[in-house]
């Protein structure tokens, strides 16, 4: 049997678009004479749609799509559809579109586990149609997540008669570091556990920052994997039950983190129709590994790297970054912020009856900037990068309307370690990041001698206590007993507990990790916890 | 029978301070010689705590929180607690804390219909504890809204074998406008169908930008009022099943929006530390309403109103703001910015490479005012206010990184016309909205003789079509017949679906409608749908 798998990477709400990139794979995998062709969730609407799914013109025309599907198709086709339920209730459903067995295969029945809210558009609705293909009997159903992917074969196998020799498991689930490993051991399991093929295919690519991975998969009932594919590339990939087995890996963390980066700020941007983009290049290593991507996302032509230099940036800074544009092939230019630093100052300074010198006028750099960068974005359509970082936001260590705006926050998911860990593996890749970049000490030079580690914990520091307190939800006392010092965990604690306002207004970006800031990890922001 | 409702307002995260609200009111209501006193859903921890409820600290400084109440009552207290179901799960439970007989006395098992995510947290359980006190069934349930009450109230009326002769209702669900309305009527119609008394509390005061009501009803067995209490004000009221009828309602739609609006502005400040706000006054009539609220909220002596002219600003404006400020009683400042803007443009010029003027220049004017604000704001500690409404923020009449800025946004969720309502209605009160500003066409003054209609269709019409989009749901065709003509219809929905981005960078303000931006409308922004 050959199973055509189509890793599609749609937009969300474009059904006119989404539908000829359907009838495409579908073509392609009638000419390689496959037996069935699957796609995954959303795939006639994109994910995520929000209230779109609330607009009843736009359900009608997702309901219309089918027909189109049905009239043009010659081999079965299985599809992720949003479809009524016949009593004014929305279903996110599987359909099978195969000429006049066309129906529905399968409706999502565990939707609170869904990153996007389904519960808000969708009935839980339980549908278990057994379809028989190809002599097969074929179980086809849409989970998000392992424990309900688990729970949800576990029922059905129990309860019914018909033994399924092939499951298709569908998904529109956001990637984050570890789910692929953990995807591939599940299936592996359950193909074993249940004595019949397993099959997985997610949906491809970024959409609001959430970045789809692609990932395809075929056990075999022994275990054995028929295929696996998990590069962030969309294709049609063919599981053929009696030939070779097919992998794509990747094996490494960066190389992986780093693709879905790329492809999270491109498809942004790809889709809300920017070409070009623009950011702050300070000579420091968020921005040169921002740079990095964007170039990789949508090419070096297309990325301007601006410098904006004041009486406190040093001269190492300013070559570093000249550097870097030179290394990624991509323009820059430079727009000093003195001037316009001065004439605020002395029209501020009558009211700021002779106070001293404090945070006020550091902030006030980085909001200069972010006005120049969007300047240059409403006259030429660029789109800013935001240059900010996961340990950053984490406790605020950031502008508010200044270093932390922007239209897309590239690397905001990414713990300042990570930040170093992937420019060191892209500069495997070519060596465009300056060394002195890499090893010099962080500093955001808002004014004489400033480094980042008079404010905050030396980085790697830092770093663990968040993975502790985000990732691993370890407790006050295990964390002191870990040997976290007390006033340092303290420090850390507050400036995370305070900073919520600002990750609540800091611009959206990639997710890749379980525990992004406003997505997964969300603490009220009139917070009277005193965590001790 | 004598039955203290505890409307209080208590402060998410704050356990310590919660706890000793709880006690005042608890000593309270036993000077009052009340057979029991009622507290509302999450009293012990407060609303709402999102992630903190991850953290094992705070669990179990909540449960042990429960073991102090008991210690110290003398009377039976009812309370909305968060507790564990000894498998480790979660449960947003309702306690009866009474000696020896203290224990669970309900959990809420219908997450999903929550706004504060729920499912996130806690698992459903499905408890009924039907308690005895004072010789009657007494049955609790924490519930969110109006059909979950309704379905969770049938089922156990059909399930129970001892016929409950009071349900109370606790809460901690967000107001919005109509809610007060629609629960009264539900709470009638529970007591007369089930011929019990059904009584109902909701959690008072703002966080993060919901406000709780601190809704109090008791409805006896035919569906009279014993009580209502829908005041936005924290105390405790005593429903007498023996005594008079209680009522203090509000019928004036203006009235109690504005109510919510001054407690949200009031508590946010007030949560989160800060005694001083400032604002640009520009003569308008958004910064006007604003202006008004917050001294309403925090008292005169503790706002500040900006004056930040431009060469584009007309001397009425002027006049106005300075109008506005001496009736409002609050203290004002100027700060001219046109020698940043001159100065700003003389860095840019060679960088627009000859391009004419356009929207660049009047963001840049936006964005000066904002870091002008923000610098107040560093230096004094002023909490600034955003002065958006709703309209412009549907379709994204403002500027990002410029007037879309402050720590809250006011009037977030007030459409243009209610903004005039509300304005109409302060004035009511005392005069301190200067005519002119109610009656002069809205301009944002960014440049020569700009006025909002010039980009916008006039306000009525706008606003007709967000609530038939927004509130009503309606089709394109539903709105085309119902007068719209199709070019403003594709504008404004062209305006909505690609300004999600700005507004999810907006800041948090006060809900008061079931269609806030950012809490219940979403919509994608990478948004390829055309309605047509």
């Amino acid at each position: 049997m050959k199973i055509a798998l189509a890793k599609i990477n749609q937009t969300a709400g474009n059904i006119e678009k989404n539908l000829l990139n359907i009838s495409k794979y579908i073509s392609d995998a009638e000419k390689a004479k496959c037996d069935l062709i699957v796609f995954p969730e959303f795939a006639i609407c994109g994910g995520y749609c929000g209230d779109l799914l609330l607009n009843e013109d736009f359900i009608e025309e997702n309901i219309k799509a089918a027909d189109k599907i049905i009239k043009e198709s010659k081999i079965p086709v299985i599809c992720g559809t949003v479809t009524k339920d016949g009593k004014g209730g929305l279903l996110n459903s599987v359909s099978l579109f195969y000429g006049e067995v066309s129906g529905l295969a399968g409706a999502k029945d565990n939707l609170n586990d869904s990153a996007f809210n389904d519960m808000k558009y969708f009935k839980n609705y339980n549908i278990v149609n057994i379809v028989k293909l190809a002599n097969k009997n074929i179980l086809f159903v849409s989970i998000d997540n392992i424990t309900a992917i688990k729970e949800t074969i576990k029922t059905i196998f129990k309860e019914t008669t018909v033994k399924p020799d092939i499951v298709f498991v569908i998904g529109c689930s956001p990637y984050y570091y570890g789910k692929i490993e953990e995807f591939k051991q599940c299936f592996k399991e359950l193909a074993v556990e249940n004595k019949a093929d397993f099959s997985y295919l997610n949906m491809l690519g970024g959409n609001d920052g959430y970045v789809f991975d692609g990932l395809a998969i075929y056990a075999d009932k022994n275990g054995n994997f028929k295929l696996t594919d998990q590069s962030f590339e969309e294709r049609l990939i063919i599981a053929d039950t009696d030939g070779e087995n097919v992998k794509t890996e990747q094996n490494d963390r960066n190389k992986e983190l780093y693709d879905a980066l790329v492809i999270g700020l491109k498809d942004y941007m790809v889709k809300n129709k920017f070409k070009k983009c623009a950011l702050g290049v300070s000579g420091g290593i968020d921005s040169a590994l921002v740079a990095a991507i964007a170039v990789d996302a949508i090419g070096a032509e297309n990325v301007l790297g601006v410098l904006m230099p004041s009486k406190y940036t040093s001269k190492e800074s300013i070559d570093c970054a000249l550097e870097l544009c030179k290394n990624l092939n991509i323009q820059s230019k430079t727009v000093p912020i003195n001037d316009v630093y001065n004439t605020y100052i002395n029209q501020l300074t009558p009211l700021f009856e002779g106070k001293p010198k404090d945070l006020t006028e550091e902030n006030l750099q980085a909001r200069i900037r972010s006005n120049i960068l969007m300047a240059l974005s409403n006259k030429f359509g660029y789109f800013i990068l935001c240059t900010c970082n996961k340990s950053e936001d984490a406790v605020g260590y950031s502008t508010l309307y200044g270093d932390a705006t922007g239209g897309y926050s590239v690397i905001g998911d990414l713990l300042k370690k990570d930040v170093y860990a992937l420019s060191k593996y892209r500069n495997t890749i070519s060596n465009v990041i300056p060394e002195f970049i890499i090893t010099r000490p962080p500093t955001a030079e808002l004014r004489d001698n400033q480094k980042d580690s008079d404010s905050l914990p030396e980085y790697d520091i830092l770093d663990d206590i968040l993975i502790k307190i985000l990732e691993e939800k370890k407790t006050y006392s295990q964390i002191i007993k870990s040997g976290v010092k007390k006033e340092v965990l303290d420090k850390v604690w507050k400036l995370l507990s305070t900073s919520e306002y600002k990750r609540r207004q800091s611009p959206l970006g990639t997710r890749v990790s379980k525990t992004a800031f406003s997505r997964d990890i969300t603490l009220p922001m009139s917070n009277g916890y005193k965590w001790k």
